[in-house]
């Protein structure tokens, strides 16, 4: 059956799949202290085109949320997020299994504005009783957020300027960073990233990787002892080739660039599709999600042809769904929906 | 200076002092094993009606909601809370530093309603998704409210239905139980409470003692150890005595009753003066905290003749501030503020 | 430069790799929600010759005491371990970072014993004061231990009755369990393990596996909402085709147990060389992992030519290093090793 | 019956009731934010002859422990201690429970020598893989200890240099402070240990108090929003007041000191009376705590005549139990015991 259901429902993209097979027998030291990490983590900071920034690979999106935030916060201090934020939603409380409440704030198409984060932390701190409370201590955003929707470079600045203001740290989720990348509506690039937020990560699991983010420290701020802190969390790989021959080969030859792309044209296409066939949309995306509210009836009918996600219910008549593309995503699928749309 | 500023700002009712003193000498076992806390553990049982309830003493309030809300949730759930519930706001991540979310739902007047908490559980069952989610696994309301508003007999048993309906616990903060108990627009009483709630606790801190909460477990369901979950949270009294001896005073001749009784009373009458003088209430409070909508110029003159709390501002000319009456208030010092007003 | 450093130095097995091009290109469902994933637990099962065995795939060993021990234990409870336990000493506090206590115990060649256990749970419960400890509630062993010894069947029997009669868990770490029940010393079979056991995993990622882990309960006593709390401490992998595709393969055609003889195999060879040389042995390993006392001026000297591992200082003359085959040892390295010594 | 149990079974110093009962009737801020608590402080930090220190005051022994290890401590560093530590032992996981493990050292008669601290940090960064273990971040110490014995001045100075040189915290638990300073075999003075440890606390809890610990920070090493941490482990308590008014007493004309002498006193005159009598003592306590060992016969026939602890099972015929004197202990107890010797 037809799949839009999400962009991590195929394997890897060849290329790595090779690589691995080619680096195979090698015998390389464990924990991410092999020459393919080396080599990602260079070629990683090229790109960022920042030589203060410093790369780690961890194996999930959640996993990376949790490590990056516990590793950074002091044991008093929570996170400010949006409430559609991936942490402050779905990822099964799994900061505040590290001791760290989210605060939710307000947000417009998932996304947080500065203006809201600064009455935040005006408030917070004209607040007599705030010692009675957690200290707001980063900034999480999505970027794409959750919304498949993108914050402007002047966004960006504002966020960053406010945590500055504040001497709190800017932590992107960038699990579909790619999407966010090469979408047709941004004005972001990976050094704008690199320059604006103290920490990030450029998501594998969902742009060509079989698992595996890159976080990026920006600043030299790599938390001490990070290893031990990652070993705590139950998470470092003992081969970390895995996640190093990956990296490698998705920031060679721009592949990252390439497939990412590919995500956001078939996008691009479905979109037009979807418009001029009169269906609706819940938000206008710029990036290879897709928000479409279907009437009842016929949410059941595609159903039965086309693997999607539900979002949430509209109203009583009325759902919205997503319509996902990714790095695998071909023409021929694109065409095999319309016909059924 | 004059001060209505909170509650807990006098020592603890004489009765309470004279009993310390008159049981002082006797040598008792530690850690709630003297006969001071089976006294005053049976003398609460039997106010509360209720034969299977069992009763255990802890420090303070936000120690309470730790202890209690961490022993009763599995690991993976979360307490569903008012957005301005005490646990949400002002106990410095008390709850998520035990490793739980405290989901915050929409409030009026500091209360949660029945028809809020039912729409979240059958959205959280109906949504694919939830296993990435936190499993809400209890229902926390105070009662006041922190906004000194008062839950009625037919929404406690709303909320109770509720909660046994999806199987999980409803837990009331009684951090000013007494003053709710005694206010005249209250139709619930102890057993009613004993008999609708899993779990609540009767302050003592605010309500006439030194410090002091009784936690009531009104099923013989107080979780297995509790004794040793209380000390892992550091919470265990060695001299147990303390918490038994003040309670048994309060549960003595009416003493919590006629106490609360004084400070309803003493409200009453500075209700009417505000009333009188044309002051504006922020929320129509039924119990010892009276909230005022003053203008800027008049806050600053109050402020250098009497105690009272910044509540939040309202807007730029007018701000919230709260007056407290509570066990100890005397009427001369009504007097003396309805002079100032 | 030759390598007997430890068993994760090599990628995985080719058939693996193999068998991850193949499956490539199919849109599959994640979480562990895909074929793969379901036929691998089939296999297992029946290799485990207990219906009642239910199979859960985690991405690395730590992560897996982690959340294994996490889920099963009761807030106020602890695990038992031999004081060189990997979850003693080099997991990195993993264990007390979910809040549990690694009770430590005398161990004899990295086991522990049923007495040693028996005799710490009857003080335990024999001491008057034992609310005020860490409740012990499961005992948690390695097979093959860190030393490379390995339980008789009679001696996990003994443990498994002490840990019913208290009504305990008893837990085995089996990172590097295909070795364990392939060597020429053991009389405890799969089976055995899948009936004495509650829970167990059986390692991949130091048995030919790029990652992962199989967790095995053994009576339908998977944790409720398992997957949850697997989300929660960041360990639920997006893809988990990659995992299930790997133990698919792994217990496909015998596949788990070829590799596994043939790290046996070499160490076998390999320890015959050792004694034929005069070397002297710090433990009498049955399994991949031999150590070996060098005086260090010898130590110098190999390490040079051949890569193997610090274990400990014996003195100030000698040291205990270990060489560990695997699944990837051919025989040409042994026998240029052979020349080194 | 004759009670010689421990040293909290009575309530608190007479002075101290008086106190409280003279200051019950002023209105004060809470949380520690009054004259009371002001005072105390000064009078200890004079004691401490040390203008650094830093005072803070908590309810319990285990909570003081909880609270001041979590705050000092980065997340991935445990706390040394002595396998017969309070922490290690009975406070039922106190410390894991904040995420912290407890790395446990051989002692002496409860004594850690610098000696085995030292080693155990050598060897710890002498091994290669240290980056996957605990880090230890801090030494923990009880003055006098659970067996009653203390650390002279050039141990506790030794034990400071060590810390110093590897960069680590020292903490000292004085639970029974006052009985150590008072000891007729002890070296060492307040301003020592002000001098020499980082953090420590002054008990009073067992001291004549009825609960209460004083927390000193020896160089303004407060941790930054100390009150947030405490409130955030449910620890804050809100009438300071109570803590404030008894330290205050404990620390005008002596009152410390004083009473801290008798139980040392009454000590003296106890382990004489045993001595003559021929009984054997199971360590040699300096302090306020006996060791004996009993035959099981005469165990038998004293436990019906006067409260003791049983402490431990030496061997099928013999038992260590502990006789404690206090502050409150009068010479009348001492000839009753005598009598029944």
């Amino acid at each position: 059956m037809l799949s839009f259901e999400c962009d991590y429902n195929n394997g890897a993209h060849p290329k790595i799949l090779k690589r691995l097979l080619e680096t195979n027998e090698e015998p390389l030291s464990g924990y991410g202290a092999d020459p393919y990490c080396a080599m990602a983590k260079k070629k990683i900071q090229a790109c960022c085109e920042n030589t203060e920034a410093e790369v780690h690979f961890l194996t999930g999106g959640t996993q990376t949320n949790q490590v990056v935030i516990d590793a950074l916060l002091t044991k008093y201090q929570g996170v400010l997020a949006a409430e559609t934020g991936h942490v402050s939603l779905h990822e099964a409380g799994a900061i505040e299994f590290t001791g760290h409440k989210v605060i939710t704030l307000p947000q417009r198409e998932g996304k947080l504005a500065a203006e809201t984060v600064k009455q935040y932390l005006e408030d917070f701190y004209g607040d007599e009783s705030h010692e009675h409370m957690v200290f707001p201590g980063m900034v999480y955003i999505s970027h794409p957020t959750e919304y498949g929707t993108l914050y402007s470079r002047k966004e960006l600045e504002e966020l960053s300027a406010v945590c500055r203001e504040y001497g709190i740290h800017f932590y992107m989720d960038g699990a579909r960073l790619g999407y966010g990348l090469m979408s047709k509506g941004t004005d972001v690039t990976l050094p704008d990233i690199a320059r604006l937020l103290d920490v990030f990560y450029i998501g594998g699991t969902k742009v060509g990787a079989l698992c595996g983010e890159a976080v990026v420290f920006t600043r030299r701020n790599t938390p001490k002892h990070f290893l031990t802190t990652v070993k705590q969390h139950g998470a470092l790989l003992a081969k970390g080739r895995l996640l190093g021959v990956q990296f490698d080969t998705l920031f060679t030859d721009y592949l990252y660039r390439d497939i990412s792309q590919n995500a956001i044209e078939m996008a691009e296409v479905l979109k037009k599709i979807f418009r001029e066939k009169g269906y609706r949309f819940f938000v206008d995306s710029l990036t290879n999600q897709l928000f479409i509210v279907l009437d009842n009836e016929r949410l059941e009918r595609l159903k039965s042809q086309v693997k999607f996600s539900f979002w949430e219910k509209l109203d009583e008549e009325h759902t919205v769904v997503r319509f996902a593309t990714s790095w695998a995503t071909a023409m021929e699928e694109i065409e095999a929906l319309e016909k059924l749309l």
